[in-house]
């Protein structure tokens, strides 16, 4: 057993095709899938996934936020299992891989051990987050956070969309409001296989990215109040531009993030002039503010410097400009040996890598504050994601799933 | 008769109160107006204005765009009347000031003769130009400019609104398709009252501007493609931000105004992101680029720094920056004798005054092209304009109908 254990690899035709028929749930026209948290097509994916779980022998958990464990037995039913998988929801114009890819390849996991006939020691706990974009329900990965007790399971069922529908009454509605506390299924581990999202690997010509840490984040919303005027009737030097002024944010952000690095980045993804008009200099914007580092210091140091300046800024160019914070989370440092642990598997399997820094928020990071957690990123064409064109390689895809299946290989254990 | 007339003033009161009568004419919750050309609430001002003309001894006739010739006899009916007036439209969210100052203070000029019993050599015509403000058919000042022979009829009739209704249908709607040809109302000159829309005469303490020109323009729709990333997942020396490319373009803008002026203004009043979403670096950006100058020569020296400075951004960004040039108007240079007797009769009023150019267009920018032709500015609130804020005081709304008057007497002549 130990000898086709170490040469097992998962049926890549197989987990293509999954990922492909899944598509299906909320297929876009130009390619990808819009499959919002606890819609109609969420139920789709749901009951076709744990269909598949059953079928391959699982029995299938789901707690009161609708999250998903399908649990494959092990040799020794006291311990507890080893976790492993992703979400299956989607961006409003998202991808097919985007938390899909590690929460099918999970699938595939259990179904290549059936396959082979492997019975690990440890159980295996193949898990579908709910709600892991928070496109439709804010915060993202709220399941993983409220498992991790970031929130409690009656706040984030009380969470209530654009359209004023709840978290509660939307897992009524798909009938995914499970018996399970959240927590209750309890994990010694979880391991996640994703998409990088990010062109990092792409651009070195690797493989798999053994993941070491997730980026610390602060967001803030920022509005900009200048004076607006009539853009042929007032002179440069009696303007309060407020455009002007956050052309001169989005620079400063720039500058700091990269003097900061490579360990850091700032972004102003949003930036919206109130009654915009071409013949009118701007006067207030709402904007976005994005800082992000693996190092709490760098955040720290970054967030200090960016709100430093932006004061100095609207000083000078009298504008007022308001920050509020509206999200702040600490770096993520994935578990060492669970990380050694993947990258002995990459290695076994002689796959290129390197260690990254997971620039995106995943449900692991909030799972390794509770318990060991590690991931796995492969790489995104053009590190394109978020987006209907978000595309990878079955080659790659293949590569992580078996990267995956010898990292719980090693966590499950197996006895000879 | 010449001893009346040199002392004469305006009736303030009666003026103030017929702005305050015809701003109920799609009078707004803030204080402002709404009476887009051609609808309505602009068939409702326009049979008060017609109504009023009327009692006041004038005989009114409508061209086939709408605009409004109210003929006050002189006593010399060979002669061409000397037209005065503005427009009646307002923005969509609009003040009380902005084009009606000036149709208003005609009328009450007319009235203002009519008790002193004063009869001018030649006629005055008072006019209300149909759409200056292109809110709702483009483009803005369609009539004057017709009239000026920049358009034909024919050409501004079909032009349609975003309902799709054309100016000829809005026209019959309200039963203002009139019956005399544009331009067959001829004029020998034109003198037109307005709020500044800009904020130098404040700023400086002056009650009357004196228009010497109006400043040309140039317009670009401009389009930036960059790439789009995870803001988490997107190293700083990987990205290709569009917005940050933006911002350098907007600081380039504002610098080489500044650089080139007082004499040139440049703005970039509206820029929106493609896909905008707080974790994701901007990748593409529409927006509009607005360059001003009375100067011929420095508008021109200002257009060709601006695209090279872009296109240096551009490239060395690695972002693709294109431009559309959607409109291009050469300055406006105000008759040199009507610009004399505004000045001539604010000085005999007493007020004090500032030679000043018109940042914005109107109508008599057009007119200026084909007749003498002169403006008259008073100041508003804080420069604003475009607005439901816009304000102006009675005092200085008075002082300028009080020049407008006297402009139009010396012109007209009066018989001892």
């Amino acid at each position: 057993m130990a000898h086709s254990a170490s040469n097992l690899q998962i049926n890549s035709d197989r987990l293509w095709g999954t990922i492909h028929e899944t598509a299906q749930f909320g297929a876009t026209p130009k390619g990808g899938v819009r499959r919002l948290t606890l819609g109609p097509e969420d139920q789709k994916v749901r009951d076709w996934f744990r269909a598949a779980c059953e079928a391959a022998g699982c029995t299938v958990h789901v707690d009161t936020l609708g999250t998903l464990y399908a649990i494959r037995p092990g040799r020794d039913m006291t311990m507890d299992p080893v976790g492993l998988g992703s979400h299956l929801d989607t961006q409003p114009t998202g991808g097919k891989f985007d938390g899909i890819l590690g929460t099918l390849s999970a699938l595939e996991v259990v179904r290549t051990l059936n396959d082979a006939g492997i019975t690990t020691d440890a159980p295996l706990c193949i898990i579908d987050w709910t709600n892991e974009e928070g496109s439709r329900f804010a915060p993202a990965m709220m399941a993983s956070a409220a498992y991790a007790g970031d929130f409690t399971t009656e706040d984030i069922l009380s969470r209530r969309d654009a359209d004023g529908i709840s978290v509660g009454e939307a897992l009524d509605a798909i009938g995914y409001r499970g018996k399970e506390a959240v927590g209750a299924v309890k994990l010694q581990n979880f391991v996640e296989l994703h998409i990088e999202q990010g062109p990092i690997l792409e651009a070195e010509g690797k493989t798999i990215g053994v993941v070491e840490h997730g980026q610390g984040v602060i967001w803030y919303d920022g509005v900009v109040t200048g004076f607006a005027g009539h853009a042929g009737a007032t002179p440069m030097p009696l303007r309060r531009d407020g455009l002007a002024a956050l052309s001169e944010v989005v620079l400063a952000v720039e500058a700091l993030a990269t003097a900061l690095g490579p360990n850091a980045v700032g972004t102003i993804g949003e930036a919206v002039i109130s009654h915009p008009s071409r013949n009118v200099v701007p006067g207030d914007l709402a904007f976005t503010l994005d800082l992000r580092s693996a190092d709490a210091g760098v955040l720290d140091r970054l967030d200090e410097a960016v709100r430093e300046k932006i004061a100095a800024i609207a000083t000078r160019r009298n504008v007022a400009v308001e920050l509020t914070q509206v999200w702040r989370k600490l770096p993520t440092h994935f578990n060492g040996k669970l990380v050694d642990a993947v990258e002995t598997a990459t290695r076994a399997l002689g796959y290129s890598h390197r260690r990254i820094t997971s620039g995106a928020g995943h449900d692991a990071c909030n799972l390794a504050n509770v318990m060991p957690a590690a991931m796995i990123f492969v790489p995104c064409k053009d590190g394109v994601s978020h987006n209907e064109l978000e595309d990878a390689t079955q080659a790659d895809c293949t590569a992580g799933a078996n990267v995956l299946l010898h990292t719980v290989l090693s966590l499950a254990g197996i006895a000879d």
